[in-house]
């Protein structure tokens, strides 16, 4: 994918579901200037921001579109009849085409054979790229400093965390790279591995690989996308290996405000944060003892005066600089973790 | 696989390479009353044990065998031609084949259509199975006990010590199961999930269903196979998710007498055993926090006074009983963890 793409983004349906969509919204919010169009017709001739909404393929095609993505996925998993044609219609107009969905649309014939004939490029962020293995421990051997967002639970905002302090650090003059770990940072970063889809003995490669592919990228300071929670009953493995394979120099540890509970099941209660950040910090890569650098919270369910009584008690618990980089913007968390770096206290 | 498999175990070309054929060991030792010819020419003729090593499938055919074990992995990891022979020969004989090889005898199309002609059953030790997801929850609902072996290390015998208890377990009259995690362990049982080679996301719920395919099989007290290591920097997301997903209810904790450090690689220092028991004990599943139960040394590269004094020092640093149950006997080691289940000291 090159930076110069200009995406036609699939949102069929999505103004009904405000759960469907989390890809498209999050290219919108972070790569709003590589959006040209929506497709979604029941808003068709609505704007979002700036970003014209269509009802067709044919009506974006004079926006000049360089590819589409399928940015919700279809409630049921196969796509639907209308979904299979929209997707003809943009291979057809000669667009590429990046899907997040679980259906791999590289293996479907009807899909490869058009966009063979029509010589577009067809993209699963989901699958695996071929030729993982376990890590060679080039993890160890680069200059680069890494960051990585963990988590109490998952779909807190960890990949949002992970973006604010890309561009906090953008903005401070550093050669920042977010490493996408996940299907949405991939639509948004353009490149990247979903860790969760790799064969299990293959997850702390896959990581090795993604932090070795941020320094090629020229990046000296990396925020690598976390997945799951240490203590998820479903998702800890993929959470362990990525740790083990990105190998951190430093973890901000992500909580949802007044979260008491994984997935708000009452077996799984969330333990006291520093208890949280004191587990990260013995789990470390023997050969990379990593702190727990900042506390960064979701406090998007709280009112004002909530939201700083979370943060205050976030930092009387672990003795870390705790904030809200949504909320109150990712300079104070920013400036706690570049400290927290070799390079020492950010310039004023 | 019935419990009536007959099996004919392909080891042609271990004698060369005393690092090949796990399987086939694993099978000869813990199973061999299933095993009726070994096939390896260089030592045909001879026997191991009271099992005839014989020089091709056709000298094996009088043994009345039922299934043919690929239990060596050629160097390469392709299958070379003569041992293509070798797998077309047992197929045309009417021998189901399984194979614990990276390279899927499922997916390869000359032996596919060889077992649909023969009706003979092809089985691929390291596939996952269809259908794998997330845990449901049945791990925190059956009635049976869960051990699991966890280590500081890979490859230093967690298989062998959960066989070693199982059998302890049996003869002690209790209604005990091996939960197979691995290639090898799959050979031994005839059943079981390679939980590395599953997708990532998968890894928790795979354990979930070997623990409650182990209740269903009749067991009370269930050996879950580890793998891996909390601490190893390739695998031990695997490790984590078999942990979160089979749910123990405790753990025998393995380490290799006299081992400093992982993979004996001077980057990855082996804690202090005491630090292992509370690092697992910690990162236990919220909803079934697990102890330590004993500590499992594998002592055969030391003499019998270093092994000892290997023994008492891991009981002096962790106050756990600790042994070597194949040196020593499973005996002891059985009688602490059977102690520290709900059903108490065991029977003298």
């Amino acid at each position: 994918m090159s930076h110069e793409r200009r995406l036609l983004i699939l949102a069929e349906g999505a103004s009904g579901d405000p759960h469907a969509g989390k890809t498209a919204r999050g290219v919108l919010r972070y790569r709003p200037k590589e959006v040209v169009a929506i497709l979604d017709s029941a808003r068709a001739g609505e704007r979002h921001g700036e970003i014209p909404i269509v009802a067709s393929v044919a009506d974006a095609l004079g926006l000049d579109p360089t590819a589409a993505l399928v940015g919700v996925a279809p409630a049921g998993g196969r796509l639907p009849p209308a979904w299979r044609q929209l997707v003809v219609d943009c291979i057809a107009a000669g667009l590429d085409v990046e899907s997040g969905l679980h259906e791999f649309i590289t293996e479907d014939a009807e899909f490869a054979t058009l966009a063979a004939e029509r010589g577009v490029d067809l993209r699963d962020l989901r699958k695996a790229p071929p030729g993982l293995n376990v890590p060679t421990g080039a993890n160890l051997e680069h200059d680069a400093t890494v960051v990585l967002t963990v988590g109490s639970d998952c779909a807190i905002g960890k990949m949002t965390v992970s973006l604010e302090l890309d561009a906090a650090a953008r903005r401070a003059g550093i050669a920042s790279e977010f490493v996408p770990t996940g299907q949405t940072g991939i639509a948004i970063a353009g490149w990247g591995i979903s860790v969760d889809a790799v064969v299990a003995d293959f997850i702390a490669g896959a990581a090795e690989r993604l932090v070795v592919e941020g320094v090629e990228r020229g990046g000296e300071l990396l925020w690598v996308e976390g997945q799951g929670s240490l203590l998820h009953p479903s998702y800890s493995g993929v959470t362990l290996g990525l740790i083990h394979g990105s190998a951190p120099h430093l973890y901000v540890l992500c909580h949802k405000g007044g979260a008491t509970h994984i997935d708000d099941n009452p077996r799984f209660p969330i333990p006291p944060l520093s208890k949280l950040v004191d587990l990260h910090e013995r789990i470390s890569l023997l050969a990379r003892p990593a702190k727990v650098a900042a506390i960064a919270l979701n406090t998007a369910s709280l009112d004002d005066a909530a939201a700083a009584a979370a943060i205050a008690a976030a930092e009387a618990d672990t003795g870390l600089v705790a904030d809200d980089p949504v909320r109150n913007g990712p300079d104070r968390l920013f400036a706690a973790i570049h400290a927290a770096t070799p390079l020492g206290p950010p310039p004023p």
